[in-house]
């Protein structure tokens, strides 16, 4: 059907909702809200989440530009996990899911 | 690791951000939104999806009392899907992710 469309997906839109919606993605980032961590305290606040899905979606995160690893210069090196200004404005979207879940998803 | 964590994963927020984020998911709400669609209409302005796919995820939006179907009593019968309360109460999160995508997505 090539019949023009009343409204259109927008691909940015779309790309943003399922980089937010990734398996363990939401968890993490909520957990990056209250400042830089570390690889243990991230794996500790999510039990569920293997030392391989959190390292490739650190990366995937640090690729898109919204998670940035800080390396301290102290000995032993210490390794933090933080969000960048992009990251950091993800503050309204997913307070807004919050806030929702918390009026509408009922307690398991 | 058994010590009290600093914070703890919110597990509403947590089934609700994976919600929004599965596949096709959020293009889907965003598309009713603006009303009621019949299937063949969403399918029309999410030409990447397959019959199958948005099946799947108007049943998974159904079951979570996020989506109703509504069958006219017409002669043929017309089915629609629209958005419930807890559906419309989107309204909100997805606007948050699409101001953010509009300001830090780049364009394709």
């Amino acid at each position: 059907m090539n019949r023009p469309l009343a409204e259109a997906l927008c691909p940015r839109f779309h790309k943003a909702v399922e980089l937010i919606g990734r398996r363990w993605t939401g968890a993490v980032l909520q957990m990056l809200m209250s400042g830089p961590k570390r690889f243990g305290d991230l794996r500790a606040a999510v039990p569920e989440i293997s030392d391989r899905m959190l390292s490739e979606r650190l990366k995937e995160l640090e690729t898109e530009g919204i998670v940035q690893r800080d390396v301290s210069q102290d000995s032993p090196v210490r390794v933090r996990y933080g969000l960048t200004e992009k990251g950091r404005a993800l503050r309204g979207p997913l307070d807004a899911i919050e806030t929702w879940a918390h009026e509408w998803v009922p307690p398991a």
